[in-house]
């Protein structure tokens, strides 16, 4: 049976108690529908015939679109929205938080703190997902749509309940199948799934391939300023809007990993961008563009190169020249969903550009669904960053409301970290990331520990389980930094599985992800004086801040400088000395967490307590490895023995 | 049009102006029968009715079965053979020969030096081929027989004109499918197939899955000591030997890299070896059992295993315990067909088993018919090596029918590197390989020059092409050890493709490959007191001498000792010295191949000059990925700056 993740059976019994009114009349539409299904057929609450007899009072109220009210008066809850979208995200929110207990019977205003709160599933139309780690995809199997609207509309409803507003339905790599999604045959499956998302307030949208003018056969080219591409867009995407009103607009990965785009016919991003642009303007669509663009052929010789300025060069001389319906999406950092890497510059230096922000809650580089790690920990930390460094504090969290010139076309996306198995998300605990981007993205000043704490509260029944749980999670995220590449290095990953240690897998490769380890020390040189300057396109006190070695934070260390292995940090112990120190006490780390899971034992259902021990068994074995493989490779280059004498393998 | 490799149209052209007499009578068989179908319809010569007519005389003589002499009587030659397959062979030998003009008037024995001389096609029945770079399987394709028997018949012919009598039609790793091959309608196509090759001589045989008892669901085990797995085999391989008289044997890849064997029912590969043995020895068959048995799941960590040991200490203790019809075929080095690495040491050492050298004519480790490489140089390096190290001479090439009890069960085998490309080869340069293989096999003792030289005439019309060719291939071999990993220290090849640097690629894998690079020094410790003690394996005083630093050959200097970067070599130059040295000579070498082959042009057919100059072109790239690598690799640890000031990245 599937897992109902946060919608648990105590949540709905509790809600189940609960009479609701909810307001006839101008809001009466598909969601508005919904809405009364969801309270009487999921929820198994009643509906009640007057105010009077109800115990919430749903009703509509002078707020913006996306914004509801709580408060109590007397013994009645009264919830307040602007829209039927957001009367059902307040229905939800309600009955989360009555199940927490935490509701403030003083009138609270809910406003989105992003407009755009988006998933982007990495699913292929051949059932697989690239980087999911959590079974096949629930949308498709073998080039065919599976059709099961059960499963759909479940995801559909964790979405909501967490207050999401948009889905990418395939991968940006779109493949041949996929270039077909936009017409015929397929693109009628594609409405009955948007369908099911509309009644959820959730828009779809579908990543579309540069060159399908010429995949389709119909055109020599895709140049988007010859005027045959551009009505060759207009038609196709006009016959998307027309037959699924509710369609959101395009997501776009061009020219970049083997992706055609604007490059091929010497045009510009915003070129390129603008033209499906006007495309879907007409039907109030938008255009979602990914600033993952670099030079995947780099040459490891040279270093005149550094993939980490790749988008702020690509992109920054463009602010201001992108169409108004168009959205940059950006990846929070400058090179790759890293563990540890700093904020992508472009975030504060934009203003005349729309934008969203982009996670990764699938856990490409941060351990697959094996290794426990709540992401929220780095989430929070990033979104705090004040990207204006200094004197006008802008936190990232507040950039794309604050810096889009449409602010309802900026947000928040994460690639999706669901799958087919029962659980959603590969192991239990990582559901705890889909809840927490949903909870980011709708208040994203939330702290790590809140979220976690509703998470775990929403999820497991027993106390000491969620006493474990919520011990493990906040250490988390440290415990996999701790464990992998030191102090923001980047890539040691193995190649293309991109799971557990391959320290120089990526060295000598094209992919310009490099470490530059020898016998005197490691790290990149993005300084302006003797490296690639990439610390200059930081804003105000940031660039002189990560510039110097002295005030460079240790954990971005050696994302900015090149250190001598007898460097000491600021907490006095040397470089060397802090990678055996976290390697070690990282593996360990793992270690304990199995014993405490394993105190859980009989306080859950088996299969939850299993699947999350294997997991724990099995990052422990990885975490082993990242172990002694860095420790192993560092002393290789160093000759420097463990101050405290634990075995490093020679 | 398919390549006819060294039997080109102008040595048909001046065979075509022979007449040749084939004696009747005792020799009327099929193998006589296609000798004169190859006179007539191949060679276009024509019989003569009686001896007086001929310019050829072919007669049986008083001669062991596989030899023959030559020998010229005024305007007559005289060829002799002791059997029909030796009589084909004399033809193809007198027909090579007479063409390169190379052959004495005055009688020549002319005796195999190997009685086994076998090529082993690592082609699955799917049509892909195991290491193999010159297209698909010409057998097999998608799951079906490709019943291309015309191709088969050239394959065979190729084979036969060189003195090869032995062929494996499939995979040493048999998958599912070919688990079948031994019964049914699978059985049926193989048996035409082993049709074709009997005409030429060759005998075929199966690799087999020990596991197959179980595979065809007939039983529960495939444990050689109990009695029902021993009489299924008898069963199945009676049936192969019944439809297929002429059947050589099965061929046995066990307990190796996944595959099922005797030591999953705790029996030895004696046990396991001789149950099928005595399967085929009514029918004169024989077991071939590869000794290449390793632990592929080796902790990195663990020093005290060494994987060059493993065959030594696997088959070592069973030398005397396998039937007489079984043949131990055993890879001509400890690790793994690598370009740079000592005889196996139970060469010399097993004096009462049946041994089978082999050797890898497809390019694994040796540039993938990418990068030129003439194989022989190596192999005449190997065949060589005198095993007993001392008092009494025993080279490499004797061991097979010296050490074997059996010795009409001994020889020597190669990986095949022929596929469905035109040329056969992928490379055309690789043509010389095969043709070397089948030379060496005949004659064991002979050179790499000898052999290069009667290629390069057979092979290329143009005698400054000639001069050019037998320049770049004499040079070759040294030049791709050159610039690849220095001095026998083994895999620091990519991880799975085997092509192109990985200097790190294996080190902290399951697979016992390891260098032990670091700050002070690189290579892997086999000697008696400090290291894996492998050394001691030798015979006579080539253990000494391996394991001693002074005495070691540089060539294999990393493959016995871990040495200092600054550790003189014999002609006076340091270890990080000489790899630098050795890298940039060998990435210019190629690049002066390049202009070599290019004075070629005009001078041989456009798509051989294509073939050729595009594979080196590639090479060179290779080359340079190598040398900068490597280079880099190692400064980096021992941060010794090149003493001629060449560009090392840093």
């Amino acid at each position: 049976m599937t897992d109902q993740c946060w919608l648990s059976p105590q949540l709905i019994a509790q809600v189940q108690s609960l009479r609701f009114w909810v307001q006839p009349g101008k809001l009466e539409d598909l969601i508005s529908t919904n809405l009364r299904n969801e309270i009487v057929m999921y929820f198994h609450s009643t509906l009640a015939g007057v105010p009077a007899e109800a115990d919430v009072l749903m009703t509509s109220g002078q707020l913006p679109d996306d914004s509801f009210t709580i408060e109590q008066k007397q013994a009645q809850w009264v919830v307040s929205a602007g829209s039927t979208t957001a009367l059902l995200h307040a229905f939800y929110f309600f009955a989360l938080h009555y199940y927490l207990g935490d509701l403030s019977s003083a009138r609270t205003v809910h406003r989105p703190s992003q407009a755009l709160r988006m998933l982007n599933q990495w699913d292929n139309f051949d059932g697989s997902i690239e980087r999911g780690y959590a079974g096949r995809s629930i949308f498709y199997a073998n080039n065919h749509f599976i059709g099961d609207y059960a499963r759909i509309t479940m995801y559909a409803r964790l979405m909501s309940s967490i207050g999401l507003n948009g889905i990418v339905l395939n991968n940006v790599n779109v493949h041949k199948e996929e270039t077909f999604f936009i017409t015929g045959e397929k693109l009628q499956r594609i409405k009955d799934i948007a369908a099911i998302f509309h009644r959820f307030g959730i828009k779809i949208y579908l990543s579309v391939n540069f060159a399908a003018p010429i995949q389709y056969g119909d055109l020599a080219t895709a140049d988007p300023l010859i005027p045959a591409v551009a009505e060759w867009w207009q038609r196709k995407l006009a016959d998307v809007f027309r037959l699924i009103p509710n369609f959101g607009g395009v997501l776009v990965k061009a020219d970049s990993e083997g992706q055609p785009g604007p490059y091929t016919y010497h045009r510009n991003h915003a070129e390129g961008a603008n033209m499906l642009a006007k495309a879907v303007a007409p039907f109030g669509g938008i255009v979602i563009w990914r600033a993952f663009v670099y030079n995947s052929q780099q040459d490891w010789r040279d270093r005149s190169q550094d993939r980490a300025r790749a988008a702020y060069d690509t992109f920054g001389p463009l602010d201001g020249q992108f169409a108004q319906n168009v959205v940059l999406q950006i990846k929070f950092g400058p090179i790759d969903f890293q563990p540890c890497e700093p904020v992508q510059p472009l975030f504060g230096a934009l203003r005349r550009t729309n934008q969203i922000i982009e996670f990764q809650a699938s856990q490409e580089y941060t351990g697959q669904a094996i290794d426990a790690n709540f992401l929220m920990t780095q989430w929070e930390q990033l979104m705090a960053f004040d990207t204006r460094g200094g004197d006008e504090s802008l936190p990232l969290r507040n950039v794309p409301r604050r810096c889009s010139p449409q602010p309802e076309f900026s947000g928040i996306a994460a690639v999706s970290n669901i799958g087919r198995d029962e659980n959603w998300t590969g192991n239990k605990l990582a559901q705890s990331n889909l809840y927490a981007f949903g909870r980011l993205a709708w208040q994203s000043d939330i702290t790590g520990q809140q979220v976690l704490q509703e998470w775990q509260r929403l999820t497991f029944a027993d106390g000491a389980v969620q006493a474990v749980v919520g011990e493990m999670l906040t250490a988390s995220n440290q415990v996999y930094v701790d464990y992998t590449a030191p102090l923001g290095v980047g890539f040691m990953v193995r190649a293309q599985t991109h799971y557990g240690p391959g320290p120089d897998d990526y060295e000598f490769d094209r992919w310009g992800t490099y470490h530059f380890a020898d016998r005197y020390g490691v790290g990149v040189d993005r300084t302006v004086l003797t490296g690639s300057g990439y610390s200059r396109l930081y804003s105000g006190s940031n660039a002189a801040v990560y510039d110097n070695l002295a005030t460079c934070p240790d954990a971005l260390l050696l994302f900015f400088h090149h250190v001598p292995y007898d460097y000491r940090l600021h907490d006095g112990q040397t470089l060397i000395q802090h990678i055996y120190n976290t390697h070690f006490s990282g593996c360990q780390a793992v270690t304990q967490m199995i014993s405490r899971w394993q105190t859980c034992a009989g306080r859950l259902p088996e299969t939850e307590y299993l699947n999350v021990l294997h997991r724990l068994q099995a990052q422990a074995k990885n975490a082993r490895e990242w172990r002694d493989q860095i420790n192993t490779f560092f002393y290789r280059f160093a000759g420097i023995p463990d101050s405290q004498g634990r075995t490093i393998y020679a």
